[in-house]
């Protein structure tokens, strides 16, 4: 590997030849563990477009010469355009501030200007990482900014369409069994309760999934207030009046979604309640998600002794001593998501808990905790919409659960009382006959009169208030 | 102890004579363990709003006569007046329903309204427990909604009045602070960095708050779409078409705060996101507060051989072993009621994680998680307002850290560039030397513009966007 | 309330005349939220053995006049014993070392303790607080040793035997069912597999608890080790050489079980590792316990539209809309119950969390979540025991479900080939046949071979390696 | 991308032409998420370990014909070198009982052996993947016996030695600060209390490690019985007897550390305890860590305004904005793995508590966070030791500390009680004076008695019991 010398204020290192980084990352990739997962590219590419945003501010506030502040958008605008994704080799185990990354960005992007300018890589002139790329600004206020537009643009872009995709399709569901008056047998204790339409096990799914929606984009809402501008510790020294609302304006205008100057930047360099509040919303999204999986899992059970009263879509896959078995295996995919999701959450709580005093140090963990979660739920939801729009009603069973049903029984209490129902329910259940038997053996009503009494369980539609 | 009999569809059983419960609750009684904690009196009490609005909808909606329903409707307000307290004998582990609770309203219930209406105890009629107490209602939609009563009101009455109280102490202390001047010594990884106004520690300490009150707020909203009406399994079997409506607007005159009809009111049995949602946030709350109070302990360590900055209040409390010690022993005490909170929230996910088919069956220890939370916060926050309160900064110490901190040299960057800057620092440290004395030493600069600079830094207001 | 004047280094303050706590007790009664819970008895009347181990060692080294030592001891024997239980009113939220309980100690047995020897109440002579009832120790020391005493206790006295009775159950169980040669399908992935022993299903419950108690047996030497004698900070100072040894004798001969002292004292000061290693085996018990809890209420689930395997036992209890409807309510307390268990170790591991330096600083609220999770397991096993106990096999369905099962088919691939199974069992699935009339319609093997390979299944044995 | 067809039950699959994998594998990787993390090389590599033993049981028990046996013995070895990593290409996002990575051992093993027996890649024969290289096994008890297999062995060849490392250097450093009699300030409740000889600060570290160390060893134990030979949900059916014995010592061999077959086989596939515990032991290690860590923090902290008692090893990494701050860096980052480790074993509780019936189907997400906390922990080990090693005591600001510390009072209370030292203390306080400064002024005892009670503190070694 050949390799050339970088230097910074503690002296001369050797980096590979073709690679843009400089000293202070090549110092860190020696020190640090080096063990997955590198610093999420999410991060990265964001680092260009706060750069750019950074420099843009800067050459307003005319502290910047505008020929080095335009090679440094250049570079900036490759970097968030995933160009320059190879030369950021370091982990999330670095400081807690993440200032190897903020320093490996800075050094990328000097070097990559200083090139553009006619320069060589580890000039560290006319453009200096520290003094031109990392003007009027701190890692202690760049990182948190990049951890907020990361978190947002992902979850904006990726996760909350994701999400409406499987709403939007269990509202269909749900109407699809609306119309055909579909019946089911409700369990309650995992145990036969009354019959339900099959529409609620739909409207049910969806409004679980409403409000998820609903709490993430709320919390969402609370990561566009960017501590940019705060510098070191929160104080905005070094950064000249007029920073951080230059630099909202100009990233807002690169990131396509509106970013604002934190009222108290130190608050968000000091803890990270905005992206933890966001990561216990995905864990109890993740939980909804499992409970779907989870309530079609126990549905689909069989094919002979189970529930059956949904059937999976086919999908090629069996067990490896059991030939022809099949299994819920996207939901169960879902279930494992859930747990690491609910993992990443627990990871960036106790990243959090660690605040003393201007600054938390565990943002990186804390970061690709959060961005892990964003990740698996919306790689996984198009593969689980597939899924749950495949699984199909077994209506026979269905209707055969709800006919045999003692929990009928429960129509008949206003004519008859709880205590005389509970009687005939349990004669029902010792010799094994139905309701409709027991009753009609004791001569307790007219049939047309329990016929009547029945169909206001059996043709009863979905309970619902609105739509 | 005198016994009477009481009884229900399985049979008789033996009473405390002068209790007003009835079977179920007794049988429940001998079969659950009664290990602490007992319900909580703020479901207990809420079950009398509830039952009180159930028939008042169900005499408005003619399926009750108003002889009985006026008899349940002022035994409920006796219930709800906490005047009834003592014939909820119950302790939170029971089915996972709650059944035996609601069961415990409707027998205790039943049976002072009997009394009033010149009845004995254990008549079951003319009112009785499930036909009219429990009319229109299942333990399936009535326990979920008591829950979401029961949690919205404790946090709107007490925890964010407390917080607001906390938020606007420390609102003052950061305009005293800021009409002071007063600076100190920003601390990142814990060490040194630069100065930064007091009253940035108060705003941030503030901005915090702020956000958890938000967000607290926010999710207490999602309380109030109520399940009721949707009786057994969300099916809405046996309630009277505007049951819900109707139950809402009778609970919302009595409860003095807004509930409405769940548009799905299976979603509410089913699983409880909304309460886990509180649950998560009052974790990130006091975890909020327990950062104030770990910032508090250490910048109040000493009296020699810490930071020093801060004074603690007296408060005549000492080691048993080292006399005249004295500890920040409030904020321990916030510490350690953070720590039951986020077990709590652990507690409340674990329950909500459990759930299968219509009904999640962990619901009273969700609900007892929750409100122990609520609970802890509202009764520590006043006493923890006075300790912030009475916390005095050490003026003299705090000038002489800026005084001496290397950090200053952060403000000559501009001047020097980053690499010069670090040099001058290096043999600052080396030598024991202030940034000044080297500045001067090596004719860097006049001394007129190292003051200028240093000012930038030691003269800065706090950094702010907004108030 | 008639009330007396106690004193302390701080001055006089006013006390209940009829309680024997002092004036630390009362400074920190006004002082703290007193919310519950209050400080376990079960950690106050440990301090009843410490404080007479530690008279006991005081004597026995010279370093406490016999006459005053006796007193104490004789005061701490009554405290031991419960009889001074109402002399504790602090709850848990205090200072973080637990200092005010164990200055209440002092205070409650110096008082004791002169009355005894013919003085008033506030004396503070000839026994005093500190000087005498403390001599030896700090709160940084003795607090400490009760945490690991009263665990350790509770889990011998009362975890233990309760798990070995539902361990003993178990077997008795498994050992019948072997011996009745039930089978039953076992289930994967919650879908029809292979038949299985139905004393299978007992084994695996069993196993899981033997290994339960096997960890938590060792966990609990783990705080046989106590950090008494390191007195403050755990330098040992102001306590006479060989007073650990001296105390561990004493506390051994009272406590009716083994303790040792720390080999260094300041660990067990500065964090709690072995009372979070228990926290952790509880909530994995408590795991097992629900596993067992919930496989039996999807077993018994039904009583028509669910797999009915099992038929609980009878309890009384039924629903409060549907009449006559049997939940396995005992299954969900414990499964509410380990909801709780879990937050514990939630608790106890964020309490743990927060040590700095020489001491950790969330010592109640550890303390109290470990013995909370003990006492509630303990309690509940006798009453799940009697449960389990009752759930009694359904034969007929489970001999039904084992005949119609397509997984029989796994018995034919040593004869037919994993392919050609799966060709069987899909056929079958389609047509609604069994893999018998599959197999003979295609004539693929005679009738008395299909048998045998069949019987290698049903009459299969528990498969075990050793009893 | 050339490609060739394989197939299998369900049919022919494209698979790329130089890749070994089979159709089941193919499927799913078309049908699951392939977001990171891949199955761990951890798993996949024992994978090889446990076919080669599986085929060698097989082949001892005539089930096997030895041609084909060998051939799958040598393709297995190539698995277990590393030679095949590259045909594993599913994430861990599949099926939950990691059927399809077991799926995708029994094709490229197979595949292998084919071609290495004159076939061609696809062949199904004479190796075919179900019926030789699962011969006696299903994804039920096989990949349940990985788990354990490699979880082991990184924890005894990886994890403990990393972990004695750290120990052997702490008992190093004890020993020297015992040798030079450093006394330094011990802080309780974060605030000054008596002075503790600087060798218990690595005495305290090292007793934790101890500990820690114990109880790995003792959960790392419990992972030698395996549920290799149950088969499909235990039964044990299609495995000859004596596979399991056969198997573990086939398995002992090759591994270099011995297994032993489960007493009752079917527990290890239903549940995951054993995981659990050693999940939650590595997070409670992680804790351990992470305590020594935030110590060496603390005390480093400064240089000025900090307690700076230590002195941090040089980096070479600085502020990106704060020119020549020094920070312990590499101390945040253990912080931040313990963070991560803590979510690992949130993961692995979540995942276990999912278990119902004869399986538990979260075991890719289980073993892998598991592995990942271990491969963390010892990664990071060996930098986290040389950087604790190069630590080094300010003995003169100690020394310092300890002069001017009030506590030293304590020493004096044997001597003047509890009482006249807490006024002592309060008014040194006051006044700004010396312990010394006081008693001789108040002429409380001559100095020379002071000087000797002041010398059982400051001359005091090590508080131990035994080393």
């Amino acid at each position: 590997m050949t390799m050339r010398t970088e230097r910074d204020s503690f002296g001369p290192v050797e980096v590979p030849a073709d690679r843009f980084w400089g000293a202070q990352t090549a110092r860190a990739l020696g020190y640090f563990p080096q063990t997955p997962p590198r610093m999420p590219l999410a991060v990265i590419r964001v680092f260009g477009l706060q750069k750019a945003a950074a420099a843009t501010a800067n050459m307003e506030l005319g502290v910047l010469e505008p020929r080095l502040g335009s090679a440094i958008v250049s570079a900036a605008e490759r970097l968030a355009a995933g160009d320059l994704d190879a030369h950021f080799p370091l982990s999330i185990w670095q400081t807690g501030s993440g200032t190897q990354t903020n320093m490996c960005a800075n050094e990328v992007l000097a070097n990559v200007a200083n090139v553009a300018l006619g320069g060589a890589l580890g000039d560290r002139a006319p453009v200096h990482p520290n003094d031109h790329v990392n003007r009027s600004q701190s890692s202690n206020d760049s990182f948190p900014a990049v951890m907020h537009i990361a978190a947002l643009r992902e979850v904006e872009a990726r996760l909350l369409p994701a999400l409406r995709e499987l709403a939007e399709m269990l509202a269909t569901r749900r109407a699809e069994a609306g119309r055909a008056g579909t019946m089911r047998l409700g369990r309650t204790h995992l145990n036969d309760a009354v019959p339900v339409p099959l529409a609620q096990m739909f409207a049910t799914w969806g409004a679980s999934l409403d409000h998820a929606r609903t709490r993430l984009s709320r919390v969402a809402e609370d990561l566009r207030p960017l501590s940019q501008g705060g510098t070191a510790a929160g104080s905005g020294l070094n950064a000249p009046d007029g920073f951080a609302a230059a630099f909202c304006t100009a990233l807002t205008a690169r990131a396509g979604t509106r970013f604002t100057p934190a009222p108290v930047p130190a608050e968000g360099m000091a803890a990270h309640d905005a992206l933890v509040a966001l990561a216990q919303e995905l864990r109890l999204t993740a939980q909804a998600l499992a409970r779907i999986a989870t309530d079609i899992r126990h549905l689909a059970s069989g094919p002979r002794a189970g529930l059956a009263e949904l059937t999976l879509p086919e999908d090629g896959l069996s067990s490896s001593i059991m030939p022809g078995k099949r299994n819920a295996t996207q939901a169960e995919a879902m279930l494992q998501i859930s747990c690491r999701v609910a993992g990443n959450a627990a990871t960036a709580e106790a990243a959090n808990a660690t605040s003393v005093f201007e600054l938390n140090v565990c943002k990186p963990v804390l970061v690709a905790a959060v961005l892990d979660s964003v990740d698996l739920l919306s790689d996984a939801l198009p593969r689980f919409v597939a899924f749950v729009a495949g699984v199909t009603p077994n209506a026979a069973r269905m209707a055969e659960t709800v006919e045999r049903s003692l929990m009928l029984a429960t129509a008949l209490t206003p004519a008859l009382g709880y205590d005389r129902v509970a009687e005939i329910t349990r004669e029902a259940d010792a010799c094994g006959a139905t309701i409709r038997e027991v009753v009609l053996a004791h001569d307790l009503m007219p049939e047309a009169q329990f016929d009547a009494l029945i169909a206001t369980i059996t043709g009863r539609p979905l309970k619902e208030t609105d739509r």
